[in-house]
């Protein structure tokens, strides 16, 4: 080719600005121009760090920021942010953008198209629902928004979802000292990755905490009074608040990708392969937008998380560099806290694999986050869902004291190499008083599961 | 067989005790007598723990008892304490044993014999190396001694030898408020585990702790007045002190099996298969005092570690029932700490690589233990040691603060599995700000390791 590529990125967040650095890195500026619009008033922010900012953890809001557009551009990348593409033209190669700032557009042309457009908060159209009361906790301003309602007087709110934003939100607004409800429509907290059994200690840490937590309830209507939010109603009760937030999770952003005739499928998700290319000539995407495959069933699925936006974002500059890399899939590995209490979760979970109709046998044990003697040892459960005829470790799900959640990468890895429970449990983990017993969790826990799978298939 | 099996086992600690309960689980008493003859004053006690409780992190010295004679007693388990075993006669299948307490002596016999007597600290013939105050640090006696010298006025003590045991015992000598000298012939401290340079900081925490760290320094004499140690005699200096600890090592237990005839290998450890087998016919052997196999390489080696023990105990129960069950080796994974410094390593270090002869590229990278904006995100530092030919990772050690050193069983679990850097920088490991950075340090340090091989590699 003569000239300069151009590559338009939409989307200045994980993925997309991963995707620009990874490509800026392979590639000279006079080889790849990249040009980045991003809707939003910022690059490259941790939204993952937002609940711990309501919770005064974090010293500044500049904290979360990864990177600011005058850092892209000394490093070679035209990154505008209150730019909103509009449409694509695949035909012409080109977007429509308006500058938010200036309410002008125009059309920019592009080679190489990458779509990282990230995920939305869900907000069902409830009565009341967009009085500026209920709020998410998606970006930085809403953070302000909240941190500045609490410090004008709030004292109560009511938290909608608990899932993981659901449940970080609830933290921090009881470390805030407010009074807290939190509703879940499912009959346990976490329903989504977690199953119910081990769900139920979260449920107590949260009721331990004074939380209001109310299970199997469904928020009708968010009653205001002169526009201002007054109470939720929810489950035919009432409940006055201050104000209330979403934690119903994120949902792709798809419409110009699907607009512009990009396939989407019925996650939700724009549709890649793993060099994470779109089915259309040109046009690659990562992110929250996307749908990525499960590494066991081989599903389909979309899971909002920076650390995939991240990699995927990486392995897309590679190949738009003319390299070659893949993203090999999920095990829907996460991890997350209430308070003292860790909780991970990898692979799939016992609803999970019936669904899939996946034989298996579950075995849940018990065991401490160090020797029994030693200061700090915290209970820690562990449920293992393994693979009936073979013994395959397929999930793993962890809730526990200080040092128990990350033990789920160990059992992620396990699930990754497809090693059975049996050779899990003769593993050589690392061992001494103030990090383990002298058995390792994750090793008594492959060790109950393998004698639990004898004994149910009289193997 | 007709009548009652019986079984002795000579050692009542973790692998002897451990194989006594696996078998008595899932044997009748009807059917198999077990006996266990422990010299000592105790049976199954935390060795581990002893540098904690030193440094009253534990209660009494009682919490570190796992079972007492009386708890096996009651699950069908006769272990006598100050119970000696002289001597065992292969052909007649009996032991000599002398009750320590009665100084009386009998003989044994049994069907199948069980050897688990442990190892003994290394103690150089060093001139006044038998002194009241030159200590080491294996029984709960040793423990007592040292904290009496500690509440009798000691102010100051040597430590001879960095490795694990000397490196906890600096510890909590440091944290009763003792001035440590410690003393080590390496140029580095745990040079038998880390490499050089993933040392330095562990020497940078204990100097910052106020520890005279002496490296490259042997010692050559405990120096006494009237029978009492007054200083030791280091690399040609004089160093006073009230008392001296020994961190030399351990060494296997085997004079009693090598006079029988048993086979103990080049290591110094009693050859077993992997049933944990001697090749004698009905004796086994597990824990401090036998040979394991290294899964990289396939070396023998001694590996004294409680938790080998205990599962070696449980694969020679099994056996010993009838059952089968494997040890599959060991990858020589090991973790401690010093004040708040985490280390942790397992496989191929960078020098065992090139002892080995296997070609390796070594590669360090830094990280956090958690998001930076994150209250208590520490320093980690990950070197890896990646085979050259095919990127597989065979060696990992880390040091960090808080949440560093656990994260070594994830790559520990990597390289059980044989997986490469590539397939690990991609692999689904759990992201949240409060546990890690979106690329957690072990994702990071197989991609930088990646990267790295294929600059050194050209591929």
């Amino acid at each position: 080719m003569s000239g300069t590529k151009r590559v338009v990125v939409i989307g200045g967040d994980a993925a997309g600005m991963s995707a620009a650095s990874q490509l800026r890195r392979m590639t000279a500026a006079s080889e790849v121009e990249i040009v980045a619009f991003e809707r939003g008033p910022r690059t490259s922010y941790a939204a993952c760090g937002l609940p711990y900012l309501v919770e005064d953890l974090v010293g500044s809001p500049d904290d979360l920021i990864a990177r600011t557009p005058e850092q892209f551009a000394e490093r070679g990348i035209d990154a505008r942010v209150h730019h909103e593409v509009l449409s694509i033209d695949v035909d012409d190669r080109t977007v429509l953008v308006r500058n938010l700032a200036e309410g002008t557009e125009s059309v920019e042309g592009w080679d190489e198209l990458v779509i990282a457009t990230g995920g939305s908060g869900v907000r069902p159209p409830l009565p009341g629902i967009d009085c500026a009361e209920v709020l998410q906790l998606r970006t930085l301003d809403d953070a302000a928004e909240m941190d500045r309602l609490i410090n004008a007087g709030a004292t109560s709110a009511v938290v909608v979802g608990a899932g993981y934003i659901g449940l970080e939100v609830t933290e921090a607004l009881c470390a805030r000292g407010l009074a807290v409800t939190t509703i879940e429509l499912a009959d346990s907290v976490m329903a989504a990755t977690l199953d119910a059994d081990i769900a139920e200690p979260v449920a107590q840490a949260m009721r331990s905490k004074g939380v209001d937590l109310r299970l199997g309830t469904g928020v009708e209507t968010f009653i205001t009074a002169d526009g201002h939010l007054t109470a939720v109603s929810a489950g035919g009760a009432e409940i006055p608040c201050d104000f209330a937030v979403l934690g119903l999770g994120v949902r792709p952003n798809t419409s110009v990708a699907a607009e512009a005739g990009v396939p989407v499928g019925d996650t939700g998700g724009i549709v890649v392969d793993e060099r994470m290319h779109t089915p259309i000539d040109g046009i690659w995407a990562a992110g929250d937008c996307v749908e990525s495959s499960h590494r066991i069933t081989g599903d389909r699925l979309v899971v909002a998380l920076g650390t995939h936006a991240n990699k995927q974002g990486r392995v897309l500059g590679i190949n738009l560099a003319g390299g070659d890399a893949t993203f090999p899939g999920v095990l829907g590995t996460a991890i997350t806290k209430f308070a003292e209490l860790e909780i991970g979760r990898t692979g799939l979970s016992e609803r999970e694999a019936d669904a899939a109709g996946i034989p298996v046998i579950t075995s849940t044990s018990s065991s401490r986050t160090r020797a029994g003697y030693y200061p700090g040892a915290d209970e820690v459960t562990t449920k293992l869902t393994v693979r009936r005829d073979d013994g395959t470790l397929l999930g793993a799900q962890i809730v526990g004291g200080s040092g128990a959640g990350k033990r789920i990468d160990t059992l992620a890895t396990a699930i990754w190499c497809s090693m059975t429970v049996d050779d899990l449990s003769m593993a050589d983990l690392s061992y001494a008083p103030p990090f383990s017993p002298v058995r390792d969790p994750v090793v008594l826990a492959a060790g109950v599961a393998a004698r639990e799978l004898r004994g149910a298939t009289g193997g």
